[in-house]
């Protein structure tokens, strides 16, 4: 490859592609040196458990990021990467805190990034799974997955009613990675199960906050 | 509170409970000057979901970490706790990595970390509803998280099998969060319906060294 973009994206049309991928277009507006090429893997044909991809990431999962900038280091983990992408390519922590100076801010970040990754992420998948994918009608499941994603939409409206625009940072809070990390989430209520997001209006004027940003939308879009 | 000990741990005998008591035993062996005490949440009678403890933490889950020596500044979510005890008190890195100068083994670390709080926490926690305390028995989810579970100890068995001690770290790796962050969950493997790790030979013998260590032991062992 001819290419000499800093970093390869392998992602694909997914709430934890669509993570890096609005984190990078919002990154690529302020810093000119953050561009991506972006390599599409199409989940259904199980492109990422081929041994070349396994040798990337072990989990086989999409996104996983290639730093050709820093000897092609290797990342995976949705969450892991836009750490990674905040120490490394936004040094004045537009999107992000500074562990040291800022340790208290950083580590709310760090918690609300654990909370989605831990608890919206795998229970929004599951509440997916069995209202959409699975091949068995099962109701239990439906339920189970379907209430567990609006409880911990429900956290995400206490944290948001508190004064709050945004999920980390002092006051109102700064648009940060802990933000991204779950927007493409909460993006997809509707397809998971959950009609509308009338239930928590600051989560609900939070989304629409996030769906304004050109930045945003250019990430949705990836890959083309 | 005539307590003087610097951190309040809030928590019960689980999985997650343990990675944070689990590192506390072991900082508490290297720095004299770590010391807890615990407060034990009994989630069967649902203490987590009341109003007080859901100020500490609005998602209601336990363990909840607050820090008296730092303004009873508090922390949320597992894994989150152990990047702020890594952060402000192992300050020689004897389970952690130095996130500048040693960037990629933290990283790697991260990514391990996330690996584990989004794969095998949520979907180990699944099989265990499914296989311990469903109300129906519903064969289909029984399989699909026992089966995502294994894929999972898979996963952390291609990481050790390359000749490797610990999940993260240069070399044969060093022991870290990240081992404390996934050994809990592992370690119940069988209580989770996987009678056996015999198919996965390094990660047994991985959980085995953890086993090993008085820390890990004593951690194991809170709440009383």
């Amino acid at each position: 490859m001819s290419s000499t973009k800093p970093f390869l994206l392998y992602t694909g049309p997914t709430p934890n592609g669509y993570k890096v991928s609005v984190y990078l277009e919002e990154l690529k507006a302020l810093y000119p040196a953050v561009d991506y090429d972006v390599e599409y893997i199409d989940i259904m044909t199980n492109r990422q458990k081929e041994p070349w991809f396994i040798a990337l990431n072990p989990n086989g999962r999409i996104p996983t990021l290639v730093d050709r900038s820093r000897n092609n280091f290797n990342v995976f983990e949705t969450a892991a990467i836009l750490l990674y992408l905040a120490q490394h390519y936004d040094k004045d922590n537009k999107f992000s805190f500074d562990a040291q100076t800022e340790a208290d801010d950083y580590s709310e970040m760090l918690q609300w990034i654990f909370f989605a990754h831990g608890g919206v992420g795998p229970m929004q998948g599951q509440a997916n799974h069995f209202n959409r994918f699975a091949p068995e009608d099962i109701p239990y499941a439906k339920k189970r997955y379907t209430d567990e994603t609006k409880r911990l939409y429900g956290v995400l409206e206490i944290r948001l009613a508190a004064e709050r625009d945004w999920l980390a940072g002092p006051g109102r809070g700064k648009l940060s990675i802990a933000d991204f990390n779950v927007f493409p989430w909460v993006r997809i209520h509707e397809f998971s199960g959950i009609p509308s997001l009338d239930e928590w209006p600051n989560l609900k004027a939070w989304k629409e906050r996030l769906l304004e940003r050109p930045g945003v939308q250019a990430g949705c879009k990836v890959p083309k």
